[in-house]
């Protein structure tokens, strides 16, 4: 009966018409993180273009499995809105089925989904900058802090990511090694925690590429608890530059964050004008060289020996 | 005329029916900055209640002072909401007739304003906590950073923890020192800013109070690059625990935001429902000791000098 009532109130509420009948518009911004520095920023510059264009801003914050079957189950059918934009929030098949029934513009913002229109970053370009840029560096013996969110699996920005990191490696000639790579959810004391794990070992890595600066942040600490010099003993770069990034002398690769916002925004604006907006937007990143990356030390214990 | 016409749309638009009527409940949110951890922990906070409410969240950035004006101008009048949420936001005299004017609930969050209902903690206490700490330490040579929105003069938050700073060191026996204090907008490297300042004295501070924690990481920033060690030549102890904090072993006073956040939302929900809601909810705050605060050492070249 619930499910009967769940469907027939998404078919009873089209809304194309808002706009044209001069009613203020509405979008939903759907969010999985609201207090990390990514999300916001993506919001920030979102906002910045819908308000000055008088479009209310719903905000829908869907944390968890649970609350992502509530929100898709009931709240869009009720608020008539006018479009939503998914911010770094993949959809399955019956949710995608969901969101066609609503019909009203669908964005995503921060990594691909399904095949809405969407503005990011090409992640695989992110991680080649990254890890070539230890490859050139000299390092040979490169570990991976990967990001993996457990209600998000499959999600394309940490693919892309991923592939970066053995493509770089297999093309420099570097055979893989599966205890290089420790794959964590996104966060700073995950990234400690994997960190220890890549300190586990007989020979760690001398250099590790992490999917975000909060991760890399977390690795840096385990190194130096470990009475390790960042990048003496192992360099670390992650990927945003984030804000703490510049405080920490963090290597990174810079992503536009809030310009992702105001991209998505604009070209939302022009759908619901039914004028023309590229679909399929990708934003440049780049490498910002700090100090916490640097040519590998040749350690006295294992010099010489292949690695 | 605008400004007629302004006027008129606010006398137009009270909105106190839509609860009872059944419609969907509209909450505003008003921030000043959505990319900085503690405004998104806030409204995490919210947001969570709100929903598990039915209740719709809009989301207004006001970032600057005109964007504060085109605010209060235009946008809540026109959007019909049933309540209103100040998140760290001061309002004038003007701008608080014009709220009064809608004829909603208004709720302040993280900081007192004027005389609505709000929850926060309590800055002086959580100064104290800090400067407290310091001075138990052992040490007389304080300083300060301080934030200062040019937004927002005379905002609570950084007067409460101000006065905590001078009324802890008046207390001690212990002269205030106009060179020991900089004041800056919040923000990470304007921390850092703020502690080249203080390092630019023949006789730094030994220990240094930031107003927050962001502000601390900038000013442990300039330390290190200056060549010296925190502790052991400066410790500096914030207000906050961003999220951070833990990763850099920064001493600090913990505020909970996700919670301030919470509680907000159930009393406002309360008073919607035309039920009693406690109008002034103080938060506690506990000082949580890290790796950043130690005894000052004795310095060779001022050893034995007054201070």
């Amino acid at each position: 009966v619930t499910r009967a009532a769940e469907e027939l109130s998404y078919v009873a509420s089209p809304e194309a018409s808002r706009l044209a009948g001069g009613a203020s518009t509405r979008v939903a911004v759907v969010v999985p993180h609201l207090s990390r520095w990514f999300f916001g920023a993506l919001i920030e510059g979102l906002e910045s273009v819908l308000r000055e264009a008088d479009v209310d801003v719903l905000l829908y914050h869907v944390g968890d499995a649970d609350d992502r079957h509530h929100f898709f189950a009931r709240l869009p059918a009720r608020r008539k809105v006018d479009a939503l934009v998914l911010l770094g929030l993949p959809v399955d098949d019956d949710e995608r089925q969901r969101l066609e029934l609503m019909g009203v513009q669908i964005t995503a913002v921060g990594g691909q989904v399904a095949s809405y229109p969407y503005v990011c970053i090409d992640d695989y370009v992110a991680g080649r900058q990254a890890v070539d840029h230890l490859l050139f560096l000299g390092h040979r013996r490169i570990g991976m802090i990967a990001g993996n969110d457990p209600d998000q699996p499959g999600w394309p920005v940490a693919v892309g990511r991923t592939e970066a990191y053995h493509a770089a490696l297999r093309e420099a000639g570097i055979p893989a090694r599966d205890e290089l790579v420790a794959t964590v959810d996104w966060g700073g004391d995950l990234g400690a925690q994997a960190m220890d794990r890549l300190l586990s070992q007989r020979e760690p890595p001398t250099a590790v590429y992490a999917h975000s600066d909060e991760l890399a942040v977390g690795a840096m600490r385990t190194i130096r608890r470990a009475g390790l010099d960042v990048p003496g003993d192992i360099s670390v770069i992650g990927i945003d530059d984030h804000p703490v990034s510049e405080l920490l002398d963090l290597t990174t690769v810079r992503q536009p964050v809030r310009d992702q916002g105001v991209v998505a925004a604009q070209n939302l604006l022009c759908r619901l004008r039914g004028e023309h907006a590229d679909d399929a937007v990708t934003l440049p990143t780049q490498l910002v060289v700090r100090r916490s990356t640097s040519p590998p030390r040749p350690r006295p214990d294992v010099a010489g020996r292949p690695t």
